[in-house]
Parts: C-alpha cells; structure tokens; sequence
C-alpha cells in the first residue's frame, strides 16, 4: 500500500459483483479508494436506467454489508461535452488522487494527457460480471440477482427498479 | 430512531464543530443522514473558498474520526436558476429520504411546497461555530482552529487552505 | 367531463389532422387541455424542421379556426438530459393538469413513476395522418396539403416553410 | 389596426388590471397580440414568485374571462446572458410580429438594434397597479384583490400563492 | 475585391492545404476574411480530434508563414442545440462580415434564411485535401504532412497529435 | 526575450491606449502574445457595453495599424460559474503560453494555484487610460477619442457605439 489514494471511474449501472472486486483488488493496493459515478446526469436510458441517487444508495449499502466505508469516497461527475475540461471537472469534484483506475479509452487518454498514472482494472469473470449483460438479464426476466451483491439486489428489488430496466428495454409502459 | 434518513442540506465552508454536532443531533432522531452539500459548483469566493471536492475530502476525514462513516452518506447539488427544479434536483442525486434539517429559507420554502417534513437544526452555540465568522477568522490569522473538527484543521493547514481565504478575502495575491 | 386538465404532449413539427382529432378526444373528456410543445429548442432537423414559434403559430390558428382557443393553453418544454428533471420541467412550465395523453414511451414512464395517470392517445388514421410521412412528401413534392389543418397548410406555404423541409431532406441549398 | 401583430413582453408577477389595459390598447392598434412571458426560468423570488405555468394560467384565465383568447398568443422566454441573443430567443419562441411594446430599457435597446420599431406602453394609473407594490401589499397582508383580474385573485387565493409571497418577503416558514 | 470581408466557416480538424487554397480564393475576391472555427468545444473524438486552442495555434502559425496575418482575422463558434440561434451567436463572436463561405449544408440553409449571401467554396483537389482522410492517414502511419501547411505538421509532430489522433482511431491507450 | 509566449488576459470594453502600452510592454519581454478576451458572452451592460465580435475587430484593427499583426493571437474566453474550471477554459481556448500577465485579482489566484509564472502589468498613466472611465466620458458626451487608438475610435463612431454606451448608463432609449 504504497500510493495514498486511488480514483475508480465507472457508471456503475448497476455496481455488480465485478466492481465490487475491482475495488477490492484496487483497496490492496491503496488505503484509500474514490468511487467517482461517471455520466450522474443520465438516467432513464438502457445504457444508463439508475439515476445519481439510486447508485450512490446502492454502492453505499454495498460498502456498509462488507464495512468497506471508512476506505471509500463516493463522488460524482457528469458527462461534459468539452472533453478537454472532464479531467478537471472530476479533480474539482473529487478529494485528491494520485492514480486513475478505468478501462475506459477516453477516460485513460484524458488522464493520461495530464499525466496521470492510469492503471487496467483487471476484469474478474468479465463473462458473468458485465453490467450491460445483467442489464439484458433484467430485462429478460433472467436470473440476475446473484450477480451483484446482496444490498444491491435487494435494493433493486424492493423498489421494482427490475420493472423499470424491463419497460425501457421493451420501450412499453 | 423512528425515521429512517434525514437529508442535511448545507453549503459547509468549511465542515465545523456546530455542523458536526448538528449531524450527531440528527443521527440520535434517525439511523442515517444525507449530507447534501450545496452550491456545489462554486468555490474560490468569499462565501464559497472551498471546491467540492476539498468539502467531500475535510467532511469524510471528520465522519471517519468520529466513526459515523457508516451512518452518513455524502451527495452534493449545485445551485440551480429554476428554484422550482431544485428540489428535483436534490431527489436525483440522493439516495431516498423522508426528512429534511436545514435553517435556510429557501430550502425550507421549496421542500415544505413538495409536502416534505421539513425540520429546523438546533443552533450550537451559534456565536462561536458560525462558517462566515471562521472564515473571517482565517482572512485575519486569528484563530480558527479549535472551531473545526481537528481533520478539518489538519486539512485546510497541510494544503494552505487558510491561504487562500485570506487571498480572497484581500483580494491580493 | 369528469376530470378538469388534460396535459397533451407533442412535437407537433407540423400539427396535423391527427394530432386535431386527438385533441378533440381529449376535449370530448375533459374541460380543458394543455397542448405542451415537446422538443421546444430543435428546428431546422429532418425530425424537427420548424422552430417552437412556428409551430405556437400552427397551433393558434388551427384553435382559432376551429374556435377552440377557450378551452386549449399552448405551452413549451424542452428536451432535458437529466430525463428525471423533465417531468418537474413539465410542471413548472404548464397550468396546474392531473392526466397526461401521450404515446411516447419515455413520457409515460417517467409520468407514471410520479404517479401521475397516463392515458394513450387513440390513433386516428395513422397510415395517413403521421408527421413523419408528412414531412416525407413535403421533402419529395408530393401532396400533403390534405393532412393538416385548412390554418396550417396556409401558413407553411406563405413562409415556403416546404421547402426548407426539401432543404433539410436533400442536405442541399 | 394597420398593424397586424405586436408583441407585449413583460414579467407579469403577477398580471393585474394595469397590464390588462396595456394589452387592450395594444388590441385596438393591432388584430393580434403576443404576450411573451419573460424571466421565464425564475420563480420563488421576491421579484418574481410565481412559476412560469402558473403565470401561464393566471394570463390564460383572464383571457377566458375577457373574452380575449381569440387574439391573444401566450409565450414566453427566459433570462438570457447573452443579450445580443435575446431578441433571436424571442423570435425562435414567438409567431411573427412586427411591433414591440415595452416599457423595460434593455428590451427596448435590443430589439431597436436589430431594426423593429419599439412603442411604449401607456401606463394605467400606474401609483395603483404596478406588480412591485401588488407583492409588497400580499406580503404585509394589506387589500390587493382589487388590482388584479377576478381570475387572476381567484386563482392565488385558492393556491394560497400570496402565502408564498408573504412567506419568501418574510424569509420565514 | 469589391466585398470587404467575407466569413469562412469551418472546423479546421486539422487546417490542411485544400483550406489554405480556399482561403486564398476568398481573400481573392474580399480585402479580408474572418475563419470561424466551428464545433469550438469539440476535441478528443474521431471527428474532432483537435482542441479549439491547438486549432488557433495551427492556423496562426500558417497565416505567419504565408504572410497572410493582416488580412485574415480568427473567431470560434460552439456547436448549439437551438440551431436557430447559431447564425446569431456567428454574429456576436464575430467581426462585421457580408458573404459567407461554407458548403456545409446547414450554415448554408440557416445563413440564406436571414438573408446572407451565401457561396460555395471551390474545391482544391478534394480526393487529396480532406479532413477526414487525413485524421485517417494519421491514425494508420501513413503519410499525411505533405497535405498540411507546414507549420501545421511541425506543430503537429513537436506536441505528438498524430499520436492523440492514433488513439482515438484505435480506441486504445 | 526568453521566454516564448504571454497571456494577456482582459476584458478590452474597449481596447484603449493603456491596453496597447501594456501589450508593447509584454511583446518587449516575450516574442509572441495572446490577447484572450474575457466576459465573451457579455454585451449590452453598463461594465460590457461591447460584443465579443466588436471587441475582436477593434483589437485586430489596432494591430494592423500597429502592424503587430505577426506576433499577436486573439482568443476568448467567456465567465464560468466554476471557477475552479476558467484556467482550463483558458487553456482550451488558447495557443499553448507560459507566463500570464493579468492585475486581476481573481485570475492571477487561479492561474497561481495552478503553478503558472503569473506577472503584474504595469499600468501606464492609469488615470487617464481606464475603460470604466473612457465609458463614463462617452455616457457623458465628453471627449473619449484620443483615449483609445485611432483604429478603436474610428470603429466606435462608425458604427455609433458610443451612443449605445450613452443609452445604456442612461437607461434610457
């Protein structure tokens, strides 16, 4: 645990079982991690059905069941059409971080021109844990629960978020 | 501990000793509390000399002190032309809340015209803990210290934060 | 005539006999209705040819002419990227409703997760009365007079507004 | 009535019996008129409380009772900070007009550089109805009933929106 | 040279040397002329791989090679949603101007509706001076900096944008 | 001249014979400048009576007459609410530069927090050469021309601009 603190970019739609041991895999390397919720301003969509609140609640219940939360900081940054201007938005809406987490192209290549250290988040089952897959499960009617933790699942359930993800999918309500 | 979360709406320039025991007030009426920081997208002015992402950092170094990171969720809302929205706003980027603390009369106006339970934050000791009187304070090199939870303290000294107040406030640098 | 305020919403780009035989339905159900122009900013578009303005004009001289304009109120709103803020957009830029007509599926999933009531719109005709195939023949010369209201059709030919439909459709000028 | 349609822009918080009779004379010069409701994005203020639907309604009624809807268009646009754009934004959102009323100086300097011919509104016993003094009495619970259209009284009274006048003068609920 | 100054609109992703011969035709027939460059807070995509800043620079620096800086004055204009206020913001970003160069469709339909004259741009051996060709050369490390001005290419080379263009081809960084 | 290229940051309502002392000044330490214009979006107010189009043709007059033409850029750069983000607004907008040469008090905390070399410019006899009062002097029909250069002054009458400062401190047209 040499480097302080690290900034993990995702949309987390939703926050699954893969993320889950990104951050993990990114906490044994930094004693501090920043889950930075990217495009906070979509919701309603297929690619992004959760709003900024709804993922904040289910990352946050996340980190309280596996007592995650005194490493972890939760922020946010929308999607900006100046692409010059993102790295500094997120570095406005962020405490500070000396490395940046993504697999995400433009996310690396805009850090990187501001001379970040990027690292690869390694992919865990990337076959089982991908969130446009579990997305399509939900949709389906398919099991998804087990692929994300439990307060997500949970949380997903007890307010019919499923039945939102199912009626965008089939543009039918 | 009836209710389950309260949403604490403030501006925090800089998280202080009445904020926290404002919080702590809150958390003995509720299990959890939404720290809502507003006019999130200003800083480097007189009221508002902290960014965001300096007020998540000082606000979660104190929850982590005083081990409440585990009762306290942080989101953030920047001020808004249409007032009417603003609540909207609020709901978008929170996780979900049945009450709302705050002194401040236009958050009060719009969350009590949306039928929300809207509740006052008893002052503490108001003469001493007061953001403008603290940042004033800093503008002057009085001080300031002893009225902020000492990782709040930490912070703003290690990163010369109580420099630039003082720049701002002398409009000289 | 049981329920006071209908909201009806729409692009209108242009208003057409469907679109009037809607509105009729709605009327023959309730005492007033709201027409809200949807995608208020976007004109001089394949989708969107004519701006908000013109299509306020369409609208008033079709109510003129069919000596509606007692019970119909004309308002605007624009397309939002916060899809969870555009529901509050509609509220605060209309009269005071408590149904909502509309076919288009974002519009009734978002209403519905406000728990407004949603109602479809009956189709009149629609192989003939549709405002894409109606934009279709304006761009190819062929006969579309028909479909619009007498009001309408008058005022797309006096500002040649067909032709910026042909324009548009052959990216040529 | 040479002139065929004038436009008549104004704030309208709320509209009274001083900006009734500017419009009836604006109805004897010209067949039609455009009541552009400006600031249309505030609301909640002391300067402008009431939202842009419900000035919406309070306009639309009045022309209901007046018997006026037949020559009256509604529309509005918001505060821009980009004046010279201003008077394009009120023509994107307005039918055609060809005579600007206004007594406001920066509306009158915008639309004179860009060549329409600007007239000033008589003003009607103005020491009585002005909307500045018509808050200010609904905020000291003093008679203003009066000095409002009948629908207009009507409609506040029973949304109880002079509360909220008083209520925001008060900075108090 | 009868016209004084005409507006040559574009997006100059790179400047290349079809640009610089159509400049030179319209400075042939106008005493000035005024490059707009469009799409201004575009950069880091496959289409707009230039920032506004590297794009000034790299017409600045032709202008000084060929001598051309006191004749040809540089302005940028965003990209905006309201299509029917572009050809305002053109104007308020811009020095005075009476022809318009550009033979792109819609800044072709949206001057020519308010009237401008508006001119086709010769093309100066179009299968070899393309944009879009040259984004391509350079994201397959083939060559392209005899198709640029020369100042364009160094600068390109010294800041390694080839390289930025190379990975935002390949999507990999 | 070590150093390669200035920023000169203003807001130039309008350029005057201060702002071309202070120019000559930097371009005597520094081969080439930037002038980037600030408050673009702003016109038609009693601080910013001049558009960003008026402003870059004055300043590119100036240079010609000045023949400066060669080592001067012009860019803009409008007020941004986070000011967190203005320095990389500046930076996306403009040629690459390395020192900032701005009394402004704001600008040069911004730019210093940031690490760039941030210099005074001189003021060169300040009580005459003032843009707040070369504005006061048109409003009052004083004299103004020999305060400005002669290509600046020449604009201004041309086009009647003063006679717009002069209605806009008199609030009266």
């Amino acid at each position: 645990m040499v480097l302080k603190r690290a900034l993990y970019v995702g949309r987390f739609q939703p926050f699954h079982l893969g993320h889950l041991a990104a951050l993990k895999h990114i906490l044994s390397n930094h004693s501090e991690a920043i889950i930075a919720i990217g495009s906070a301003q979509h919701s309603h969509t297929i690619d992004n059905p959760f709003t900024l609140g709804e993922r904040i609640e289910m990352i946050f219940m996340t980190l309280k069941y596996e007592k995650l939360y005194d490493r972890v900081i939760i922020t946010s940054v929308p999607d900006v059409e100046k692409h010059y201007l993102w790295v500094d938005l997120v570095i406005q809406n962020s405490p500070e971080f000396n490395v940046v987490y993504s697999n995400e192209f433009l996310t690396r290549l805009l850090f990187m021109e501001r001379n970040f250290e990027v690292r690869n988040i390694p992919f865990f089952d990337r076959d089982r844990y991908e969130a446009t897959k579990i997305r399509q499960l939900m949709a389906n009617d398919k099991d998804w629960v087990e692929l994300v933790p439990k307060p997500v699942a949970d949380y997903i359930l007890s307010k019919k978020l499923d039945l939102r993800v199912k009626r965008i999918f089939n543009r039918n309500v």
